[in-house]
């Protein structure tokens, strides 16, 4: 059976403009590689409701699993939740779980629970809350949309949160076989090795280093035996 | 005038699966915003065909520019040159003038020319080619999409030689105040900021360092002094 597949929405000014580079995206390609859900689209949009909202309900619809980061804080720039609220057509308002959970986390740190911090209880209807043993303010799930922070420590402890309730697939195994050619020298061989292993993938990525040209050739795959198969043939083919 | 508007399209399993780490993104983020063309949506998909097409249809169709990112090597797992080709109804083949590049290339290196190597060569029918001082196999532009490679050094040549022929607007300039205050105690006096300076945008991203919560307020703007009254007033508030 095939795995779950998954879309990731990034929401930021801050990366479109090259202040920021994104920290998110790698960190969940990589747990949901080792979840088995597999990631099959990144989008990053600016901080505009409708741009949010038409990349929510396209990648909603499209991807068993959709990841939001980015836009749930207390400012005026942060609205990723009203944004998603709205793609499904749902009321939002601060809601009496969400406000507990901030009012006990100011009352210990002797900070203000003032409007704007109030803002980070505002959930969409149904929605489920994500927990954020960082800095308490919760993401939430709406449908099959999952939604946290984006700064980085918070995103990582929200992502921990939400996998283990997911249903993941048989997790994806790669090995890796550094050539030190030029890809168009052994280009006919990796085309051969796909086309006899057509459950697996064979990605080819050149580098040049110290002046000189060479290839790390990925073998992917969920059946172990198989990618050392492949791995062993193309190694011998190669005069690995 | 509204500056032009860019999408940029990653094309690469590697990074979806978590194994490498997008350099482009944030290079071309860096150079759009100099150049004066506002960069709206990144979005990055497998190495599969219909993906491709329809990312490449639907940026194309949506933004000034499109700038994609990997593909164009000699491997089997390269197809990007033909999805833009079928992207935009137009037939493929290899190219005499990419052909002769190639020729001269691997003629200096004493490199074959073989059939995987040629595959570099194929070039939609109305694209015009995009210089590779680095490697020379060409990127090309079809409509108002760039198509570059993947490997970063490969991909900054070809940006730099893009870039030059695109009539850019103003470019955003940028001013950031670090603020060692909970974004949840500012956000009320960047919210009056933000409606009084609609011009601009002001964002908030918030970070935790020694334990302390603090926030980069970030004010973006094409002009300069309107930029330069917003952080004072900013400053004068916070006071800082």
């Amino acid at each position: 059976m095939a795995n779950p597949t998954a879309a990731m929405l990034v929401i930021g000014d801050e990366i479109l403009s090259g202040r920021t580079r994104d920290a998110n995206m790698h960190h969940l390609a990589q747990e949901l590689t080792k979840h088995g859900i597999d990631l099959k689209e990144v989008r990053i949009v600016s901080d505009d409701a409708p741009a949010i909202v038409a990349a929510v309900r396209a990648l909603s619809e499209g991807f068993d699993h959709v990841f939001t980061s980015g836009g749930i804080g207390p400012t005026h720039d942060d609205i990723t939740a009203d944004c998603i609220a709205d793609a499904f057509g749902r009321s939002i308002d601060v809601r009496a779980d969400a406000r507990a959970l901030l009012e006990a986390h100011y009352a210990r740190t002797g900070l203000e629970l003032n409007t704007a911090r109030l803002r980070m209880a505002r959930i969409p209807e149904g929605a489920t809350l994500i927990e954020n043993p960082v800095s308490t303010a919760p993401g939430f799930t709406l449908g099959n949309v999952h939604v946290m922070a984006g700064v980085p420590s918070v995103f990582c402890a929200m992502v921990a949160s939400v996998l283990p309730h997911l249903s993941g697939g048989a997790p994806l195994l790669s090995q890796t076989l550094t050539v030190m050619r030029g890809e168009g020298d052994i280009a006919d061989t990796l085309s051969a090795l796909a086309a006899d292993f057509p459950d697996l993938s064979v990605g080819c990525y050149p580098f040049q280093r110290d002046g000189a040209y060479g290839a790390n050739v990925v073998v992917r795959g969920t059946d172990g035996a198989r990618v050392d198969a492949a791995v062993t043939r193309l190694a011998g083919e190669l005069g690995l």
